[in-house]
């Protein structure tokens, strides 16, 4: 983050002047990783999405609103928004705070970004109340914060995408380096079995080291899904969602992950795979015919399990997380 | 390589009928690997290029005529090209063959796909004399039968480029799955300084496994490359031409490698590193004034190495294998 002493300065009080500006806002649920994309590739979806509503204040604090049942903390020190929030107080020397409002519909612990969605929504509602003098990158620095709370490290793969909607990658974190691609208009299935995967736990059970030849089949197909992307060709996008490094590894935590791709694939979806660190999966598809019979595999497989379930059928969203009033 | 029976049928003679069809064509040179992308990106260059001359002949055997100082083997099954033309004529279960004349100018060992222009130049010239039968795909398929006779591998990563002209990427060499990218008009200066580094050499002292966080990062600048290019992006493909698993193994077997790059960054290219296995280098830059300056900084540092040396100035080909004549 750079250190900026005039902007800081010159922000010391609110900007609007009246301590009385609200913002609401709507924060996506992502999709990291993206089957082969491990750590660097993620994208936002229409649906779910978490409210958030902020607010100036006059003390230098934060205040922290739940809006839902799952008991979040209030303490802004033990709250994702919360750190968000303070880091920006922080970096502005400032003499105002935020009262935040959150109306969580991303389930926690779903693998859908739930906490990243709480750090962005943070990170941009402040950046509105306080006249957006901050870029997209500077962002993602302060959300990161919301991160390193959740999981213990500062990624950035689900932050970027909520922030800048559509795909995207990070090239490098540090330095960081983010990169918005063409995001086509695919449908997206998405299941949540209720299950718990603890992100720790599955980043825990992965090897640190990989084979030059399994590495290099993942760099094939990840170079093949960015031009897919970019080229808008779907077959491509569909022919490079494949991982031979993390998925056959973790998808071992995940009841009928292996059913409901297999047979999702053969109903028409391009390709698919865990959201994130899961318990989440993810389908793609090139129509909502498609996207819903997929669903119907999905129901049917997790109530054969008799494993209770969420499922959505949304699209890929443009937009990242953006103002519903102001 | 689809066994079309119908098509082989059809090609037992001579389309043209008349046994003396020539054809003479321009085989580029090419750049395998492009920094991070070992194994999967290439690109084709303008220069330099060997010339091929071929004829369709009555009987199904290869007829080698080299005209150039480098020795190489006439015996068809000892060739590079002429295995991929033994291949072809097999495939035809043909009653004619090829006799072949090689002025070859792209220096042996060299790391410019050397032996992929006699490979690539065998299979489209064939193509050509056949009213071009088979596909790209089936060339590439062919023409890595002369890989395998140089390299012991069937590689397609300076074969690819060599015939679809411009980057390619092989997303997956089992199935062969190739994607031709956006190439961007840059500037290619080429070093090939007069050492010896064999390609077997060069793949042994790799290692068979790697750090994950190594191929994390080395998967964000792929995916970044393949972005630069696909959005002609120079800054994001110069900050993308990092190597953190290849390079700093292999860089060792070239002397000057380090200066060169770091002087030529200096200088404003882009980026570049070691072409193929080297021992050649080669620098991007977006003017031809920059690609000038840097191929100063190589004459300047192999002088002083008191090593041989040959540069090239060139660009990118948007072509690949092309007809001079026909």
């Amino acid at each position: 983050m750079s250190d900026d002493k005039n902007k800081s300065l010159s922000a010391t009080s609110p900007p609007s002047g009246d301590g009385g500006a609200v913002v609401l806002i709507k924060c996506p649920a992502t999709v990291a990783n993206l089957v082969c994309g491990f750590d660097i590739l993620g994208m936002a979806l229409q649906e779910p999405y978490d409210i958030m509503k902020l607010k100036l204040i006059d003390e230098p604090k934060v205040v922290i609103i739940n809006n839902d049942n799952y008991n979040l903390p209030t303490e802004a020190e033990k709250n994702v928004a919360g750190v968000v929030l303070l880091e920006i107080i922080k970096h502005n020397n400032s003499s105002f705070g935020f009262e935040v409002e959150i109306e969580k519909r991303i389930k926690p612990g779903s693998g859908l970004g739930s906490s990243s969605a709480s750090a962005a929504g943070a990170a941009v509602g402040a950046n509105l109340l306080l006249n957006n003098k901050y870029s997209n990158e500077e962002l993602v620095q302060f959300a990161m914060f919301g991160e390193k709370l959740a999981s213990g490290v500062k990624h950035a793969d689900n932050i970027t995408p909520c922030i800048l909607g559509g795909v995207t990658l990070i090239r490098s974190i540090h330095p960081l380096d983010i990169v918005k691609l063409n995001a086509p208009s695919l449908f997206v299935t998405v299941v949540h079995p209720q299950i718990e995967v603890k992100t720790s736990d599955a980043r825990q059970i992965l090897r640190k080291e990989v084979l030059l030849k399994d590495a290099i089949k993942q760099w094939g197909n990840i170079a093949g899904l960015v031009a897919g992307f970019e080229k808008n060709d779907t077959a491509l996008i569909g022919r490079s969602l494949e991982d031979v490094i993390i998925e056959p590894v973790r998808s071992i935590l995940i009841p009928g992950f292996d059913t409901i791709k297999s047979k999702s694939k053969e109903a028409g979806a391009l390709g698919g795979g865990i959201s994130g660190s899961g318990p989440s999966i993810f389908m793609l598809s090139e129509n909502e015919a498609t996207a819903k019979e997929v669903e119907a595999i999905m129901q049917q497989t997790f109530t054969q399990l008799g494993i209770e379930f969420k499922t959505y059928v949304t699209r890929i969203a443009k937009e990242g997380v953006s103002v519903l009033k102001y």
